[in-house]
């Protein structure tokens, strides 16, 4: 490892004054955005380098659709769930419905726009319906897939995303109306903004993109917890559409499988050599942490991660 | 090499029948559907290896995308380019401006949809615009990269493309009239069905492909062509808008950065190991060779070339 | 009264064979398409003239939203209404979210739509918010307004439609993620569902649309019901946007004031001459009543109603 | 005639400050912003009354889209025209091809946003063909139309609108693309050009109102000029689309079927009442006459024309 993390942390920081925390919900607008923090999990040692505020807790977000898209592949297969979402970009904002509804289209796009993270979350919630609690599942798949058993729901922010989410709810009522959706909307609403409230650190998601690098096996005990078929194509989709409508753009920048979340965090699955976790929370107008996507874009420089190149 | 290429044309020659050629224009609705060839440039053996079909002449069609992307950024700079053409899936068909006008967006989205390639193409236009004719220098440089003296412009196709060719003539006025354009539009597009209706091999592609895949140097005499960080971004292009609307899908199946065209032909790089052509006319509805995926995938697969794995 | 109705009856009702009654819930699937009556409000003579099946009650659905539209401008002013709906027709089917999206709207294009109309709803239920029951004071404006004592809400179709209404559900919750919605959408929403689910009669119409071409004034008693501007409005916007996606056609082809609905009523108010009541409930594909339309047309010729000629 | 026109000048000529003239081109932006004029047609009196500005001659623009639309129905037939043509709303600008191309539309929506007016002229053109000049009947028509002898084509705006008219160029070729367009786009493109560079006057604009307010009878000497159902389906379409994206609102708001053009211009026809011209060129965003549209109301709302009312 010839990289001097904290150095990096250093000249990134400042790069967060271009961007902005969210502010839809309160819970969000007052995070600190002044926070850089970055893990990187390294196969070949297997160990874990960490710099900055690589422990601060903060809110999944999107990075959760990762999670629940590895947890409904394990559960039902991937073809049931690639029946219900497709593979490909927008070409609009990640909570638009513009592109389904102009080209009629019959499910989701991808796992990754809010329209198909609910659809994805559906199905795990129509699987679980005898189940009083579907969201249970997902915290202990996300506590092992992150070796992180501290992660947990923020009560607060999840009251917050539910009282806030309309547009996810005409999003979910919609794929109703067209005879989309398994589960009952609500329901798998719930159990969205519930993934979506998850408390991460920037360690967690290292481990997240360790076992995505890793083929999905565990580098920490090297127990196989997703298929490799699984891996591998999460990687792809993180590639095309993990960025929101940004993801062509650092596919060609930074050229690593990545997924961001608006509260500031990102995870990266460099296949066989790193996994990688950055926070921070101010964040473009796409919705991508500014002074994160930096740090990362000089990681995957410095450590020569591109997998184009 | 543990594959038998012989037995994979074999295989899947006869899924050429759930297509159809391409039939806009007499000289390719005429093509015989029933071909399939492919080529392999094996980097580390500096040996290419071809079955079937693999020293017919086709159409190059959208394929001289990557071409010309290439030529314009070795004249004119990486940034120069960007500056005019985005890196986006647009979500919509290679040949509409509904997201460019939805969005009121500025750019084309990406080199591989018609109005990008258009404005790619204008730019070597405008930039040779002293010069009586600005399609010989890509013809010289398509030759060069493909390692194909013979590869040349067929005249009845041009003709047949720039008779009918009115779609792209409304994106390229489209574009004139939002101030992009920096050529006039007619030359413009005249280079622009030139560049389309170059005459290629699946041997020539696989060069091509071997380009790309070795970092932009040529194989065959150790030369570099095109720099590191152009070969780079346009395999990550190739990855993310290759293939037209199902880019995201063949992505997530094939995991390869690959470009197609109507004629039937599909360029792939798998970076540092293979340029891959292959060429089978009978298109899917989106417009990539059906036989062409089917046996790429099997190639991809048999010799362990996803890049997300 | 030149016009012998009874055989523009027998001449337009075999059109009914070439719609087909609406299916998306099952009381309207079963009404017998075979059905054709209409009723004429004589503003000179002061009296009814009536054919066919003329007090056969029917589901009165979009029409519903001329009576919203009237009471919440009787009850909260021209202005506070057109601050909240605009006057424009979309370009797109009734339940279409997309001109307001990709326009990025700040409200719905026309109280006609269907978000125009949950709008409209939506400002009396908010008005109404201390009251246990916003529904009831429609219900009784609607029988002022169509002199129809006996006009109910009938509760199976109110159960389906509010069942069904997925796609309304998804532009109410569209409308509140963007700011727009005034009052809660659920309540909104069961007004909306209970105004569509009143039953009426051709006659009823007639009288209706007798109001709107008396100046506002209930002919029957000569009492002002709405204030004149109020009539002249909403007389405009039935030409313009009355006839859903079909609006400019038949302002061409007929040129009166029209509304339909899809349980196979129409209204008309030709000004200072007649309310026209018609109900067929085999539709179109866009979901105005075929015989109906036809003996509309046949019926503002004979009389020359057109108001452009 | 119960209005002092002196007086409403006077009033509304101080609102073209709300508004810029049209900068597209040099010879519109030179425009004296600070003119308005009126010209009425008083069909019961066989007169013309005039105030302001209403000799000066301006450029016709859109309105030219009446008069070609007026002759093609007159050449070819109501049912010609309309095979070609549409008669509904986009929704969008005049020059957007949004709906057409979202709907997959077979033809242009309507003959008053630039698509459908390209269709109109191109009829002409197309029935032309063997003739040298298809302008010279168009300008010979709308001469007697007007009843305007000096009408005429301005040199330097035709050159101007034919050099800047990219997006027309675009919609035209996009049309063509689609098999809608019948003569070839340049010279359908040429004559268009030379139609909206007419120079017409207010007095002339309410001669054309007032043959379209009589019936499609010159009132000056009582000869039938267009056929009764050319002017009502005229009167019509230039209610619920004549005022750009605005239609709806001033069919609300002034209720007389009314057209407007960039030059400034106005012409509305009040059935059997009055043909009224008007001109004041600083125009609103979405391109209609501010100054003009204030002084129609004041009109429409003096003489009572509103014809919902």
């Amino acid at each position: 490892m010839n990289l001097d993390l904290n150095n990096l942390i250093k000249e990134n920081l400042p790069k967060q004054t271009q961007g902005k925390v969210a502010s839809y919900i309160p819970a969000l607008a007052e995070v600190n955005p002044n926070q850089l923090g970055v893990a990187l999990y390294d196969l070949k040692n297997k160990e874990i380098i960490q710099a900055g505020d690589s422990d601060v807790r903060f809110a999944i977000e999107s990075i959760s659709k990762v999670i629940t898209l590895l947890w409904a592949i394990k559960k039902l297969g991937m073809q049931e769930v690639f029946t219900h979402v497709g593979s490909r970009q927008t070409g609009f904002a990640f909570n638009s419905i513009l592109n389904m509804e102009i080209n009629k289209l019959k499910h989701p796009m991808n796992p990754f726009v809010n329209a198909g993270a609910i659809m994805t979350t559906s199905l795990i919630v129509e699987d679980k319906k005898r189940d009083p609690e579907p969201f249970a599942e997902i915290l202990d798949f996300a506590q092992e897939i992150c070796n992180d058993p501290d992660l947990y729901l923020d009560d607060v922010i999840y009251h917050s995303e539910r009282r806030t989410g309309n547009l996810d709810r005409s999003l979910a009522y919609y794929m109703k109306s067209k005879n989309m959706m398994i589960a009952e909307v609500e329901p798998s609403l719930d159990t969205y903004f519930e993934q979506c409230s998850m408390m991460v650190t920037a360690k967690s998601l290292a481990n997240l993109g360790a076992v995505l690098a890793n083929d999905g096996i565990k580098p920490w005990d090297g127990e196989r917890l997703i298929s490799s078929e699984s891996a591998t194509y999460t990687k792809s989709l993180m590639m095309t559409t993990g960025l929101y409508n940004q993801s062509g753009t650092y596919s060609r920048l930074i050229g690593v499988p990545t997924k961001s979340g608006v509260g500031g965090g990102l995870v990266s699955a460099a296949p066989h050599e790193y996994g990688i976790g950055v926070f921070s929370p101010a964040l473009d107008k796409e919705g991508n942490s500014v002074a994160g996507l930096a740090l990362l874009q000089d990681i995957v420089d410095g450590l020569g991660l591109d997998i184009f190149k």
